[in-house]
């Protein structure tokens, strides 16, 4: 790999007149006394400010304003230092050596599980491509961000490599049966678990997990990024010490929670009770937002204190854990609108595709009446209906209009606030745990608050 | 009817110790000064305070507190009085007298034409059954809003008589073709046009119109309410006040809004250009939010102003008027999700039902691999595939994954910032200009920013 990838105006000027490219190794000092040395990383679209990019022996990256720059010269491309970087586990905690992290923490600390199944906080940019990939192991992720090892001794362990768009039910389930296993036991050796995870489908996987292994003795903290660690820019060292912070704190007794930037700058993380989350932006950091209610904790950058009143109380911890690791996948998501074709709903009913229909419907829970032919078919097949709204804030109130008691009366049933997402992977969870011949269970499950994804 | 349907506590003894009734006359007199006479109203779950209910003479209800009543006694139920609602049309006005309003303004005033569609705004109460029912005409909704009078004349007309979800595309078109013929030409006779509307689908039918009458001569304002207008609590008469105020002002040049409360209080409405409004709480007066930036106008209460800079430009009142009121409903919008069952869709496609589908994928525009099947498919029919985001707010960006550039080879086509729900509705639109058989012109067509769609 050679070039100037991404480098235009002043950071291009710069890395031409040292005769520096993409890639090769380099030793900078600023007018700020700091000194790096590392690999010249690439930019990438969106980038701002005149910036040279270094990847650094830590695994780490900075941004170095070029013109702050006052000394620079090549250096071996192969050996990068991370003897600039401040509490970097240094070579110890090089990119391939999992538990390098958290074999270098002193002993007294708690011990955090990291599984990771892929997404952008466990991806590296491709030197070839240019393209983001998600190909970092747990241990990489862990020694990227040296701050972890004075928060816990983190046992990192890779369980998927996928961005979170192609992971499946079935991967939830493997998830679970890992977390279960590894923290199922009260007074096990794990204080919590961290699951990093691509934010695209963050929510389902964590909703999944709190149904399942509701009264898990440890609390869980889903953790992901919107930009890759090697960026300058990333989000994901805050977040994996936020989450770790949360975790070792013992504030929260149980409960799984989703742990971001809780605003635009970086001074805190908020952790999101993750039935309640849902990813509302595509881009910025602070992605994440508790739905109807304001997030359980939030974690302060750079060593400040986890602080909140914790979740509603349907998290784990106080009541028997009884995990119920079941799953059927046969429930679909539908989003009523003006126009919407029932037909091929109504045929996989009668095929047998759905044993679960939660709608999305409209304002307080309504569809239009071209809908009410495969209510009444899913009806008659056993296939338990379930409403929430795409109004997203809120909850239904089907007795209000005239619409809402129709489908009522048709067997629909309300889901109160539960976002619809959530309801979903609900009612694939109850499927699973009631049978799919049992929608009178299904329904005391869905009604049933057993993860916090019912509040109002 | 009779009986004390939905008063408790002290309101229900104040009733019962006048002998009054739920549909009996009452004349009332408070601490305040102020005097009433009208017909008790039901109480409705949900509903606070110990308030009598009573519906005036104009159409418009009051609710008045209970320990403020100094003065009491039974009336004429047939003939309510309006004598103490400051401004009423009165008599004139009484609901069933089409026109009223209209006629009673004063002829200097700007006129407006006012298309009623049903909604709860167009709604009243059952008195047998206490359900609302969408069964208020045009001229009923004009008459229960005394302060109309004062701002434009009002001509009202009753198109369709639906709750929002069961409006379809072809009452989109049918409304379209009425405005436009009615305030098509320049010059013409109606200084805007009012659209009454339930709220649960009014950004779908808007935003039709929005593109069907790119460049429309004068603005139209979709206007609903949360509660219906027989209601104390109604937000009917603030919502429509605004709404007249914004297109008798002349502000507002051309474009379509959604005018609805703009916060908790009853300070002023805002006005959000139709393609980037969208219904965001199933409950709350102020449910409706421009999606990534700020609504164009806000309209105080009681006389306020109208301020704001406007729309972005997709609005008309600049270019040349050429009305497309052209539709073709087949196209889907689909929400990936884990565990999303791609065979549905697949079939659909296979059997012709969509010409367009629209998806709105994970994160930065995302689908599992899962679906790729469906969207060769599609792509091998002919069909539209473009790309939104389930996250709402930011844009898609599928250039940063491997994900989002095997999808855009595929030929998905990324929609910037839309929202899902406008990308649904200009495809249905888009397909009917460009024609079934014409991807590409599909495809331009999404891409242009006809009406504000884009604005990112």
């Amino acid at each position: 790999m050679a070039g100037f990838e991404g480098y235009r105006g002043a950071s291009r000027r710069f890395l031409e007149s040292k005769g520096m490219e993409v890639g090769a190794g380099a030793e900078v000092a600023t007018s700020r006394g700091d000194e790096y040395r590392g690999i010249v990383m690439p930019r990438y679209e969106g980038s701002e400010g005149d910036r040279l990019v270094l990847k650094l022996g830590s695994g780490y990256n900075v941004g170095i304003e070029v013109d702050e720059i006052v000394r620079a010269r090549a250096a071996e491309a192969g050996s990068p230092g991370g003897a600039a970087e401040a509490g970097s586990p240094g070579g110890a905690a090089e990119a391939g050596s999992p538990g390098g992290a958290g074999a270098a923490a002193p002993e007294g600390l708690p011990e955090i599980l990291l599984l990771s199944t892929g997404g952008t906080i466990a991806s590296t940019i491709d030197y070839r491509t240019g393209a983001v990939t998600p190909a970092a192991t747990a241990g990489e992720i862990t020694a990227s961000v040296p701050e972890l090892a004075g928060i816990a001794r983190i046992a990192p362990r890779m369980l998927f490599s996928e961005y979170s768009e192609n992971l499946q039910p079935e991967h939830w389930v493997g998830l679970a049966r890992e977390i279960d296993a590894a923290a199922g036991k009260a007074g096990g050796e794990y204080a919590g678990v961290m699951v990093a995870h691509g934010t695209d489908t963050m929510q389902y996987t964590a909703s999944y997990v709190s149904f399942a292994l509701a009264g898990l003795p440890v609390p869980v903290a889903f953790v992901g990024s919107q930009r890759s660690p090697d960026r300058p820019s990333s989000d994901a060292p805050l977040n994996l010490a936020a989450a770790a912070r949360l975790l070792a704190s013992g504030k929260a007794g149980g409960g799984v929670y989703i742990v971001m930037h809780g605003n635009r700058s970086d001074a805190e993380a908020a952790c999101h009770e993750a039935t309640r989350a849902r990813k509302s932006h595509t881009s910025r950091r602070d992605a994440f937002r508790t739905i109807g209610g304001e997030p359980a904790f939030t974690v302060g950058a750079g060593g400040g204190g986890v602080s909140g009143g914790g979740g509603r109380g349907g998290g784990g911890g106080a009541g028997e854990y009884r995990p119920r690791i079941r799953l059927d996948a046969r429930a679909a998501l539908v989003k009523y609108h003006p126009g919407y074709d029932p037909a091929p709903l109504e045929e996989a009913i009668g095929a047998g595709r759905y044993r679960a229909v939660i709608f999305e419907g409209t304002g307080l829970g309504h569809v239009g009446r071209t809908v009410h032919g495969a209510v009444r078919r899913a009806a008659a097949e056993g296939v338990f209906v379930g409403m929430t709204s795409q109004c997203i804030e809120g909850r239904v109130g089907m007795t209000v209009y005239e619409s809402g008691r129709d489908l009522l009366a048709m067997g629909v049933v309300p889901l109160r606030d539960m976002i619809p997402e959530t309801a979903l992977v609900k009612a694939m969870w109850a499927l699973g745990v009631a049978g799919e011949n049992d929608p009178d269970g299904v329904e005391r499950l869905m009604l049933e608050n057993v993860a916090s994804e019912i509040s109002d």
